[in-house]
């Protein structure tokens, strides 16, 4: 249902989301996130060219959300790196069809839009904000992401 | 959401619902299903693997619907090619998670569920027999079909 990069992406927004306004380098998203570097690496570029992140290269730098986990939610993110969207036409491109499709392709239109329905009703605020939940997306306690990480007095931008 | 295989594999079996006790050889589902051969034999023999249809090799062989169309519904498709199926403990392997998944998986959980459910609840049979509608699976018209294939006198099965 959900690729593994979706997986990824929606684990290192998380990761961000617990640390508000602080640059978490790379590395420490590997980790928490448990995702391999170099995979991670490729999945945060599509973050921020989708404008959902902010990067800063350098001693310091890292990654951290570019607007309020309050404003993204879970489909915004999908859609950074994969495609959830309604069917509005027929694929098969059948002319008789059009806009007016078979009861496949109804079926998985409708299907698609449930889980667009709940995705895109959870905000990255709403994971990690879930005060009557014991459990925080990637931490093993209730403890917030033990980051304390300063920023470099000349971090270079990356990404969009 | 649905992989390119699962499309496919949709079409196939909606193909075969068309033509009910018939066998469909491999190229005319290809041309009904608009999919690469060699990429519908691949996901043929998935469904074959999962005994949602029985193929015969020669002359007049092809594959057909392993059981009535009633008794197929989508999720059976779905899961004979691809994967979905609800989160039952922490992907990441969290020792404090466990069952007890974060408020991230168990969106992702729900969204797998309500999907399931959409697609469980439709049979083929419900995707070809849908009378009110005015188009069908495949079809440039509402016309079946036009198959009129006859077996071989000693086929070799094919598939599982």
């Amino acid at each position: 249902m959900f690729s593994q990069t979706t997986e990824y992406a929606l684990r290192a927004m998380a990761c961000l989301a617990l640390a508000p306004d602080q640059l978490v380098p790379t590395n420490v998203l590997a980790s928490m996130t448990k995702v391999p570097n170099n995979y991670l690496a490729k999945v945060l570029q599509q973050l921020a060219g989708a404008r959902l992140i902010n990067g800063r290269r350098g001693v310091g730098g890292g990654y951290r959300l570019a607007r309020p986990s309050a404003q993204i939610n879970l489909l915004d993110i999908i859609n950074a790196v994969d495609m959830l969207k309604r069917i509005e036409t027929c694929p098969l491109g059948l002319t008789t069809h059009g806009t007016n499709l078979c009861p496949l392709h109804r079926t998985m239109d409708r299907a698609a839009a449930v889980l667009i329905e709940v995705v895109r009703g959870v905000t990255l605020h709403d994971l990690v904000e879930d005060g009557g939940n014991r459990v925080r997306p990637l931490c093993e306690t209730k403890t917030p992401v033990p980051l304390t990480l300063t920023l470099n007095k000349t971090p270079k931008r990356i990404g969009a």
